[in-house]
């Protein structure tokens, strides 16, 4: 078999046969295929697409480059989000499932473009680390029913290659290929994919956004894998706070009981998905119902202080979690003009974060996690004319700058917009 | 500007600006850009094709990314084939021109594929250096009307990068990437394509032939260079030799007056048109003439002869150029019925001259000058079973082989087929 044979194949839109994926996936990993083969084939991908077949072996061929973590008996369900801005359900929902009886292994990544990453967030808690052995956080998931960690490099490292190729030969917005990527890297039994869709997330429209939740579906089911997926609104930051400690501090309010309902609603909506999946419950009201008990008992921020605990976070700060920024300086935006908050471009809402410091233009830059902005109002509310409509958290970088494009960002109009769905599909 | 930008933007099919085209091009022959940003950016342009604006601007980027060479005043003329099987025009119609007053840089390539090359062809002659330095060429230019040399390590840098890239990433046959290559590598102030068509030919139909000669004409006219293209039938060698050096002996022997129809017709007319491309002549039928004359005369064996001794070659193998091969062995191939020949597989033709090693399969096998076939009979000829059919001039590599192949590429049948055109069309 040759490489540049597999490439006219695909180039010439015919299908790779299991086989042929497979010796592209392994000789890739050994490095025994150069990336430039790899991406001229990747192009070809892109532009003339992967069928089911193709694509489902391509998320296997990628799980088995490396190890596969075994968790024995326990029915593992896993949530997957594709990005957005303000997304800190990781920490609400997880703890609740682990609460109610489940084990939810998650792995989870970086901040990628203008959307944030649950290891970065999960960082502003002094202490913690999400780069255990593998060893160490199966341990973590039995005693806990959660964990949360990075990828490590014997975790599917065929991935990381092509995913750190596809970022630099634009090759990255192809469902199959995100498929595959996010589908090599999951490992519980059954998942909830959360398909965000609007201005802060990487799928805008909604064609877009049920043609990949399809496909993640179908392809985890063929791993095989229980799977559900939500379509849901990113036409707004989740809650009221963006930013890494920022997002921590409101996560730990909600399993303190504060309500804030887009987040708690999603929150118990995924949960009680996850607790249907994985049979502990039967009915999705009483799933939802016992996600909402298990929030309001207490237990999920239990469990949450438990596992960043196991993890070495210094769960002090999250007694408190003001502390988490309690040096930080804060600049107070007020409305330049009466009326309804019509649109929130979401997008530079998450780009404006990276200027503050609070994410990062390129691989190795370190993250001020203390930074960010907390909405005082969101879409469809009514704000006067100089009072406060957010405040930006900050430690001087760019300031002027993050203000101009926040003015920008946030539409005030006189008319009242139609408030949007939470959730647009279900599958 | 970012290269996975301007990857991005060809891959959504936008087109990409002059600056652009040659930010890539600069950046891929310095070393800036790597090979996996080109080969990606390739596979784009392959499927998403270029506009003529983009694929003038690639030949241009291409062209000055090297020393381009300067003739002074002398008005150049160059003839270019995209490669067949037994073509040896080059050493009939460019001593043809040359001797009938014109001047032609033959910047030539080594065989490709199942095609031969001038390059190795000419080296079958003893002592002849294809490798001169750019002043001694143009000297030679100066002195005789022709040179033949290959591309110099000055000569289109990037060229020679990106067609080693396109070699190994199925990204070879597309019209533009093929329109850049070939007018990177010429200098001349017109030029005549010969667009190869059929079954020994890389264009096997006729509208992608059609589609290569008029973007060829279109992108030499923008340089600006003069230009005519004739599409050419390669549906069976041209002439009765194949091979090396063998091909050397047949244009000599039509140097000397030897009349072979199809060998000497598109020469002339090749010289033809070179001539009134450099206002030699000024009709078509006053070109024809000239050309006739000039072969007729002797004077074109004398440019050739002149050439080659001025290139170093040992012109006395050329007055008996039997002598290149005569310590070579000869199979007598008889034909297995009586008909009329119908079909040559003029691709397997080019193929079996590679297993008699009279070609390469991977750029550093050495090649056997000396091998390869003389054909006794070709289409539309009725030969009686039994009677020889051709001749296999070899070194005992792989005889049974190339015996088993060539009965199986040309077929014999009862019926006598209609004769093809030589020249399909003339732009």
């Amino acid at each position: 078999m040759r490489m540049v044979d597999l490439i006219i194949k695909k180039r010439d839109k015919k299908n790779l046969t299991k086989e042929e994926i497979y010796f592209i996936v392994n000789g890739y990993t050994i490095n025994e295929i150069p990336d430039y083969q790899i991406s001229s084939f990747l192009m070809a991908s892109y532009l003339n697409g992967l069928s089911f077949e193709e694509c489902a072996n391509l998320t296997n061929a990628m799980r088995f480059s490396g190890v596969v973590p075994d968790f024995g008996d326990l029915f593992t369900v896993d949530k997957h989000s594709t990005g957005g801005v303000g997304d800190k359900l990781s920490f609400i929902m997880a703890p609740i499932f682990a609460a109610a009886g489940g084990y939810t292994p998650m792995t989870s990544g970086r901040g990628l473009g203008h959307t944030g990453g649950t290891l970065d967030k999960l960082e502003s808690i002094p202490g913690m680390n999400v780069n255990l052995s593998l060893e160490k956080a199966i341990k973590i998931l039995q005693d806990y029913g959660l964990f949360y960690i990075g990828q490590t490099k014997d975790l599917a490292p065929a991935d990381k290659k092509i995913y750190a190729l596809r970022d630099v030969t634009g090759t990255v917005e192809s469902k199959e290929l995100i498929t595959a990527s996010i589908l090599s890297k999951k490992y519980a039994k059954a998942i909830v994919f959360d398909i965000k869709c609007g201005n802060g997330a990487f799928m805008k429209n909604l064609d877009d956004a049920k043609a990949l939740a399809q496909n993640l579906c179908n392809v985890a089911k063929f791993i095989p894998m229980k799977a559900t997926a939500l379509i849901t609104n990113m036409n707004q930051p989740l809650g009221f706070y963006v930013g890494n400690a920022l997002e921590i501090h409101e996560s730990v309010e909600v399993l303190k009981g504060k309500y804030i309902d887009d987040l708690v609603e999603l929150s118990l909506i995924i949960s009680a998905h996850m607790l249907i999946l994985s049979n502990i419950s039967k009915t999705y009201e009483e799933a939802y119902d016992k996600a909402k008990m298990t929030l309001e008992s207490g237990k999920a921020l239990d469990a949450f202080l438990n596992v960043i605990s196991a993890q070495g976070g210094d769960i002090h700060y999250l007694e408190q979690s003001e502390k988490l920024f309690e040096k930080t300086k804060i600049y107070e935006l007020k409305a330049e003009r009466s009326g309804y908050i019509n649109e929130i471009n979401t997008y530079n809402v998450g780009k404006a974060l990276i200027y503050l410091g609070g994410g990062r233009n390129i691989k190795s830059d370190i993250i001020d996690h203390s930074v960010g902005f907390q909405f005082l109002k969101k879409k469809c509310e009514y704000i006067n004319k100089n009072d406060p409509l957010l405040l930006i958290y900050h430690n001087n970088k760019n300031l002027e700058n993050v203000i101009d494009i926040l003015k920008d960002s946030i539409h005030i109009d006189e008319e009242k917009p139609t408030k949007e769905s939470l959730i647009y599909e279900t599958y």
